[in-house]
């Protein structure tokens, strides 16, 4: 909400997000330092709090005091939640005492929850309060470091929530009427405990500007505002990407997570698919005579799970968005199956023609296949209808079997259902083969 | 920005929004006539412009008007982009003059650019106006349907862009000074053609509530609001996603797509998966002999082969989500790469201990790999380093490359990694068993 104040400020602004992603450590405090004071400041409330809490470990002592006072409580306490907890109360110290209070309160909740995110400051009114008073009181209060500036909730002596009035209210109406007369008061609020996913599907709905968190006895203890929710949003989204692609949410942005880390992030979903994958051998040790007799199967093998796999991937893929996306619920299990048979029959089929096509030109130019290619051709039609059609009734039925068992669907990842599916797809393939080949190349 | 206004209401608001999913057509229609026309008239505008289009084509003749009209021209443009082109003078006929003049030129814009997602609507004043004129003259102003109601846009008489107030600088500063003297002139805005994407950026580095948007020669066109701006940045993820799994991003949500356009929107790179994929039959065909030789070859093929496509898929969906959210840019390509040689063989080093395992444990319960097993444990080894390693290489580069192109780096899905990586792993996996096994096995 911070605009900035000159035409060579605005240039160096953007001179400094220019260079700041190649600085580090040391060159990022000088860079900071280097541009008016007002600039800086701007340029500060507007990075993340990982680059906040790395500036503000990195200060000099003596400078702390000024830049961690910058920070409204709700990103104060984001950026403690980032550094290292003995490092607590070294940057408390330079907050004033109310502040410390408030940012102490916003520890408690988890980073999640409409309580993490919500800043503990507001203006508020009182019911009896005539609006002309109500104008000149709230001049008074919004000099104070207000973020919320959209709606003004009224409170009895409980600090209970009673309305709420927008200033856009309090411009139109008779100036001699009082609060009570014009607010609102049916309010959609959020519980302290409220899911930011779910929080963002209420602003997503909504269209508001800012939600009040109350506790259990409708008691109000902060604003979430729509600005912070936009970060949220963006941090769901990384992290259901994340998951489809078979790795553990990250923390922190990738090229700021160690090595280590990602190592740690990755090793594990790809050990567990490793493991799942290993059936495969045990599967196909099962057919070891067959592809002796007729190695022509091994080679199509390859060709065959692939496609099961990217087919599994995409229908998990398109049934998970439209998951999180809240268009489809578990209910509509069944509608998504159907559909998604009547697409596995067809995609198969697809591939099933360029697959019988590709044998009978091989076939026409290189004589690849033997006396039998035709009977091949067949196997390989046959399997990849069967192949695709199981790949897309299991990439669209684990999300929903993942959500009925209360994990997240977003972990039915593309090389999940990809495993699942090359065990599956090596069984039909050999016994389409069996039956078709019995006799001829078996 | 509406709230629900009475108890019955907001019940009712809730019971519309639990049954709606569940009903189609005329029994839509029903529903919406159900509640009190207060309650309606709030569900209908939070709908999604898919569904308030379906209800406006379905509506009777004589109750298209009043509904239509409930719709700010941003929003009857969307709308009016959804339906068939025939129908736009249909349902523009129902609107006054000077909107269907806004919205006949909102439909002029590209729906994905920022005048597209303006509201041509605004409240604006004149640079020399004394504030206390200026607010009453802003209470008649805000009667009338202006979606924006965070700042005020001051423009000179050829509707350039001069400057910004916010209400709370009105509410602050002494009533008897000029707007000029108040506003600030140094704003941050869009260009009607910038891309929604960008847009998003825009929004979410200042934190704005409204964004101006203007023509090349500074002249106000319209404000974008930031609940406009959350709903872009679900699509655009929502894009992405489909992207990561191999789907040509749908137009509309998935229950609402056709079944053929769902097959029509995925038989496309399924089949150039396959084409791609068919180069592993080709591959493979060289290394016959060795198969018929060595059954034992084959049967961790999938298991090699599909760890690449796995490692593959992880180190692609991190880059390019970090490529979403700029993180990294083009010229980190380095960086990028050396983490993932080191994570490349740090992975492929667990599963090849993994894999080096199972066949020693197989080998003395089942005695299933004969006199070479330790050869071909140290194979198996030796080839899951070499295939991840060009898993996370070829996976972390792709997106690299296609963005050097021009490409969307989320075309570089998991299945277009695996399939690329797929036939790499088998010549390396090949290679190494004809070094290793040579005048033992093969």
């Amino acid at each position: 909400m911070e605009f900035p104040r000159s035409s060579n400020d605005i240039l160096s602004l953007e001179e400094l997000e220019d260079v700041w992603p190649i600085l580090q450590g040391e060159e990022r405090l000088e860079a900071l330092y280097a541009p008016s004071r007002p600039v800086a400041e701007n340029f500060f409330l507007q990075l993340s709090s990982e680059d906040q809490a790395d500036i503000l470990t990195n200060l000099p002592e003596g400078e702390k005091r000024s830049w961690i006072r910058l920070l409204p409580p709700d990103d104060a306490a984001d950026v403690l939640q980032i550094v290292n907890k003995e490092q607590h109360p070294s940057l408390l110290q330079y907050l004033d005492e109310p502040t410390r209070k408030e940012v102490t309160a916003l520890l408690a909740y988890a980073e999640d929850d409409a309580g993490g995110l919500m800043n503990p400051r507001y203006a508020r009114l009182r019911p009896d309060m005539p609006l002309d008073e109500a104008i000149s009181y709230l001049k008074r209060q919004t000099r104070a470091q207000i973020e919320n500036i959209y709606y003004i909730y009224v409170l009895d002596e409980g600090q209970h929530l009673l309305g709420v009035v927008s200033y856009r209210d309090l411009f139109s109406a008779d100036p001699q009427k009082k609060i009570r007369d014009i607010m609102r008061t049916h309010i959609v609020k959020a519980d302290e405990a409220m899911d930011q996913e779910a929080l963002g599907q209420l602003f997503k709905r909504y269209k508001f500007l800012a939600v009040p968190v109350v506790d259990s006895e409708n008691r109000l203890k902060g604003v979430v505002t729509v600005d912070d929710i936009v970060d949220v949003m963006t941090e769901e989204a990384t992290e259901d990407i994340q998951k489809l692609g078979a790795v553990s949410p990250l923390e922190m942005p990738y090229m700021k997570t160690s090595i280590f880390d990602l190592v740690k992030k990755r090793a594990g979903w790809l050990s567990v698919l490793f493991l799942g994958e290993m059936l495969t051998a045990s599967a196909m040790s099962r057919y070891a005579l067959e592809i002796e007799k007729a190695v022509v199967l091994a080679l199509f093998l390859p060709l065959i799970i692939s496609s099961g796999g990217n087919s599994g991937s995409q229908a998990s893929t398109l049934v998970i968005r439209a998951m999180a996306v809240g268009e489809i619920t578990l209910r509509d299990w069944w509608r998504v199956a159907k559909r998604e048979i009547f697409s596995g029959l067809a995609l198969g089929g697809v591939l099933g023609v360029i697959g019988f096509i590709r044998i009978f030109v091989w076939q026409y130019f290189f004589e690849s296949y033997g006396e039998h290619y035709t009977l091949i051709a067949i196997t390989l039609f046959a399997s990849l209808i069967g192949v695709v059609l199981i790949g897309t009734i299991a990439g669209s039925m684990l999300p929903f079997i993942l959500s009925r068992l209360k994990l997240d669907p977003a972990s039915a990842s593309a090389p999940f259902v990809a495993t699942l599916v090359d065990v599956g797809g090596l069984i039909i393939y050999f016994s389409i083969a069996a039956l078709l080949l019995q006799g001829s190349l078996l």
